[in-house]
């Protein structure tokens, strides 16, 4: 199959068009470099060192005999997305490519902005490049699974049959989301199941829990194929930034209670659901969600796992909740459509956290330990935060 | 109370400025005047002469003893919308100035991603200005009965109360809207709220339907103080549309069979229901819905009761939907809140189409036949699209 991978120089779209290489589809990879961008306006780096997209890919090609294609630019530019979308061809398109850190997304006006024009009008340019090029390309984008929130009744996948009043429809399941970055995953759905609507386009919304991981078989196959590793206050996410703690010897940060509970899921079924739905792509007109995450854990479980994993001591400290989250709640969500079609989870287990932790012991001289610190406030909107936010761990 | 009316200029807005004006509040207008540059762009004109907003302000000042204090700006521009909040420092903000048509938003990729650019980062300007300058400014925000679709079940006034194997939690009820302007209401409504829950903001969220008439009590004062009347195929909406086609001897267009049934409400409660919801504002870190309209009608009933009204002869013609709706549907929607705050509705009665059939009259000679017939083609994406959008009526 003829795959476009957007986002593709990223912590996921990279390992994804890797594993999709090898299982033997033709691959292109697009990407404009804003996350590694970001990395020099936060001041922060990726813990395990990661080469550029033209290295990676001769690499890939050296050590697997296999071509993936790159195509350097911004989605936000229309002009952009319809000769890559003409001149590659697909039949697919994966898209990774969005601002994808609430944090990021919530330190000002400025940044709240921008994680909601970019996501929103890249994701506009490539669902009208689909439709105008050829309407039969399957749309396979990552959503979150942060878009529902913590409703008090079980999370169904993308939709739920309501009765009221003595009727009954199938509507869009109602979404709470957390952050900016959040709502424009949110505001993505909405649009993308619109144009599936109107101009009968395929699409998969894989709505994603946290991954926690950095190794999957292909990018183990040598050094300069690796992926970022974040453990930062503003793009790293849980297990990862606690695995980090550990080893440098720095409490485990819980944020409030830690009842917070959340969908998650190893890095090796990212890629292994991404195929999947690329294998079994969605009907003509169909818009459809897949809750792609494996097991549910509260933060502070997160926490006691690591803490027991870790062969020194650990000690884990609560600290005030940056964000607006309900720190205890219900949580009970659907996760079968994956399954269905074959997914094999690989579960959180002590040996995963234990390869994590291996990860992160090689690399443990380049943990910068003021990043890890969130520096970004829900509840504040103004200049003291936009202060701390240009100097992170401040 | 001291009342920021975004969007001033626009067909609803100068009537709702000149209302609260009267009313005996301290009422400043803002508007960029896009609304006219559409004008120029699609080569029509309101069917009503307007004049500009500098001389309609003093000429209200001449006719009634009151001042209203223009301000000229962009909502997408965040130093203008901050120095607004700071300067007038209002009680409440009214928010009417987003691009409002759901066939402009259609035209092509440009149109859609200026249309969603422009109402959700104006939109964020305002929730952040009103953050930072002082949260308890009581936002009221246009937002649009078609942000809810045509679902199977009754439509709630933005909320809606699920049991779900065994559990029960009130959630935002489902959207379903059928544009990307109305996509842009949604992710406007989901931002929100959002901004409510962590900031603490109030904010009135009217979900209007569709609204008819052009004279206000206070727009009949003067000449100069009326306001626009749109009838082309992308500004008007239907039942001011119906009412020019009648007097000038065109067959009324129904599109497809006209089972369309939509929230409508004469204009002279569009600004009373404004002053109703400013009155009993939100309380602090509140996010309510109130679904603006009256009466429930189908497109089909409109064009007869257009017809019955006509003196003259008037023939209904039904022709190719160029939306992708359903043309007949279950619809039920709730309209209490605005009740239950006093309002006493206009209905629709023969008196107030025969008084806009009279306005239309007055201005036959300003009617140009080719802008009525629709242009933008919901199914369509391309460049045939581009041509016609670019003459309309071609």
């Amino acid at each position: 199959m003829r795959i476009l991978v957007l986002g593709g120089d990223g912590y996921l779209g990279w390992p994804t068009a890797l594993h999709l290489s090898r299982r033997g589809h033709d691959v292109g990879v697009v990407d404009n470099f804003v996350r590694r961008q970001y990395d020099f306006e936060m001041g922060v780096d990726s813990l395990v060192p990661i080469v550029h997209l033209q290295q990676r890919v001769r690499v890939w090609e050296q050590v697997s005999g296999l071509a993936v294609t790159p195509f350097v630019g911004d989605l936000t530019d229309p002009a952009f997305v319809s000769r890559i979308i003409t001149e590659f061809d697909p039949e697919a398109v994966v898209h990774f490519a969005e601002q994808r850190s609430a944090p990021y997304s919530m330190i000002d006006r400025a940044h709240c902005v921008y994680t909601q024009v970019n996501n929103v009008v890249g994701t506009l340019n490539v669902l009208y490049a689909i439709a105008e090029h050829n309407p039969a390309i399957h749309l396979v984008k990552l959503g979150t699974m942060g878009e529902y929130g913590t409703p008090n009744i079980d999370i169904e996948e993308g939709f739920i049959e309501i009765t009221h009043k003595g009727r009954t429809d199938v509507l869009p399941y109602p979404k709470q989301p957390g952050s900016f970055y959040h709502l424009s995953k949110v505001h993505d759905s909405h649009n993308i199941q619109f144009a599936c609507r109107i101009w009968g386009l395929r699409a998969t919304d894989l709505n994603q829990g946290v991954v926690y991981g950095q190794e999957t078989d292909e990018t183990t196959m040598h050094r300069d194929l690796a992926t970022r590793f974040d453990y930062d206050g503003v793009f790293g996410t849980v297990l990862n930034r606690f695995c980090v703690q550990a080893v440098i010897g720095h409490p485990l940060t819980v944020y409030g209670k830690g009842g917070q509970t959340r969908g998650m899921l190893d890095i090796r079924d990212t890629v292994a659901c991404v195929e999947l739905a690329l294998l079994h792509p969605a009907a003509e007109g169909e818009f459809r969600v897949f809750n792609q995450f494996t097991e549910s854990f509260s933060v502070k479980q997160m926490a006691d796992m690591v803490a027991e994993c870790y062969p020194g001591a650990v000690r884990i400290e609560h600290m005030e909740d940056p964000r607006v989250e309900k720190e205890e709640h219900y949580y009970r969500a659907a996760h079968t459509k994956l399954l269905d079609l074959g997914l094999v989870p690989h579960l959180l287990e002590a040996s995963t956290i234990r390869s994590l932790l291996a990860v992160v012991d090689r690399h443990r001289d380049r943990v910068d330990p003021v990043a890890i610190a969130p520096t970004v406030q829900w509840r504040k909107t103004a200049s003291a935060v936009r202060a701390s936010a240009a100097m992170p761990g401040a």
